[in-house]
């Protein structure tokens, strides 16, 4: 089945205790697709960037076969840039720029060869933008997953609740569920949350794991263990990216598929936190997916 | 088979978000011993208490058929006192009295009953004092599991060290791993420790589960979701009461033995957070139990 994806597609510039980039790929779009590539092949990606944008990048989709008609070139303007700055712990990171640039006058349009696609992912970005591509679906997808952040909840609470309310999938981490249901124990804060609209709700906990809601049912997928972690950015993407593309490749939807989308998430995102930016991304094949799926199914597994 | 438990047998007094006590029934070696007792029959609890300990925290433990031939009480001294609060997020705390009185003195003799133990599990306690009770054994039992903290690293890590190479199973947190190995991702970490001596090494994440590890093998069991915690004093005592307590009730030790224990474990140590002290540990029947299993089945199995 096709699954379209609308993010960013970004320039970034990272620091980590093991070592510094120079500008290199990024955006939630494309971790996103990237890593949904893996699983399925029918891939529309909506996203801007400027005139500034390497060809080299753009060839590492169109080889994918990422279909870029939803792409948006810019000549005259620059591509979204983002630099930061990882502290020891790799759990918190400084922002040390953040350039707007093109994506502030983004305004997402869906191409004619994916206002019917069966699943939709809507990576973080203003909430009005999130609503516009739904209401621009010519068939409601099968499945329609957004993820988002604190900062809109600061600054678009209205639109933000909107949206929440036409989406079947939610993802986002244990601080934004407390934030965005004023609960601070996550299983509350769940339903309360499920309450707004969601069908199903994932909350991310990074190294810790993610947890899967539905009004009846919890699951709790641990987090691959990693020798160690180069690079942060774009885990959470990558997972949304694994989780919709497995979902997309089977055609089916239920709390039983959703779970294993969360293991699919999480091995993929394991392989980009081990590199920097979208190297391991770009490198890995089924192969080391498959015997990674391994590794988690021993490691997750028990038998009272 | 038998378990032997040395640990503190404390009053706490305690203040959490959700109220506070007066002074409550403590100790690693009380929750140790009252989870373990919910999973298998013969325990003998090694411990000292002043004569201030109230005549109806004895009967707990002797209402539970809890030997207590090794608990010593010394009249004329006052019991093991420990009062703090926890902040809002449950994760942190204060501790605001300390005073180890008769604990001060402790100096555990193995009772003649207890001197062929099948199964030893030893308390946080001064390093020298659990490597003394290792040495009192007639019989090497089938496995000697030991809990430990940052303190005694601090402060007696030549002992420290020496008796973690006695045992089978070392129980410590994320935190104290990371201190213990000098390794900040914890698969490394671990395999540092194991080469310390345990067999097993099991790292505890509190509201984020905890791990297992041997040489070859990880297996990560999540925590127990909860609508609310009220006292997470003990959570890592009756962890490890449940799992000694499965262990000896099964009477086998192997990687797979350990990953149901730390099930059982983290079961027992779920209805322990959700009231104060000792509370729920004194409540619960089996048919309890089997329902939390249930649960924590249900939220913890996939199949890819």
């Amino acid at each position: 089945m096709s699954l379209l994806i609308v993010g960013s597609v970004a320039l970034d510039e990272v620091e980590t205790p093991f070592g510094k980039t120079g500008r290199i790929l990024g955006g939630a779009g494309t971790y996103i697709s990237l890593a949904a590539r893996h699983l399925v092949k029918e891939i529309h990606l909506i996203s801007v960037v400027g005139g500034d944008f390497p060809q080299k990048y753009l060839d590492y989709f169109r080889h994918r076969q990422i279909d870029l008609t939803g792409l948006k070139i810019e000549e005259d303007e620059k591509t979204f840039f983002w630099a930061g700055r990882y502290h020891d712990d790799m759990n918190t990171r400084d922002t040390l720029v953040t350039e707007l640039n093109v994506l502030a006058g983004f305004n997402p349009v869906v191409p004619p060869n994916a206002l019917h696609a069966d699943f939709l992912m809507l990576g973080n970005l203003t909430p009005a933008i999130q609503k516009g591509v739904i209401q621009q679906m010519k068939t409601r997808p099968k499945l329609i997953a957004m993820d988002t952040m604190n900062f809109w909840m600061h600054t678009a609470w209205d639109d933000l609740l909107e949206v929440i309310s036409m989406i079947d999938v939610l993802t986002i981490n244990d601080e934004e569920a407390r934030m965005l249901s004023g609960e601070y124990f996550i299983k509350k804060a769940a339903q309360k949350i499920l309450a707004m609209g969601p069908k199903y709700l994932i909350v991310k906990k990074g190294e810790h794991g993610a947890l899967l809601f539905d009004k009846d049912n919890a699951f709790y997928a641990p987090a691959m263990l990693l020798d160690q972690v180069v690079d942060p950015t774009g885990a959470g993407d990558t997972f949304a990216g694994g989780l919709m593309g497995y979902l997309a490749s089977q055609g089916e939807v239920s709390f039983h598929h959703i779970k294993n989308a969360m293991v699919y998430g999480s091995v993929l995102a394991s392989f980009t936190v081990e590199g920097f930016g979208t190297d391991n991304l770009l490198k890995i094949t089924q192969k080391d997916i498959q015997k990674r799926l391994d590794e988690f199914v021993a490691v997750a597994s028990f038998r009272l």
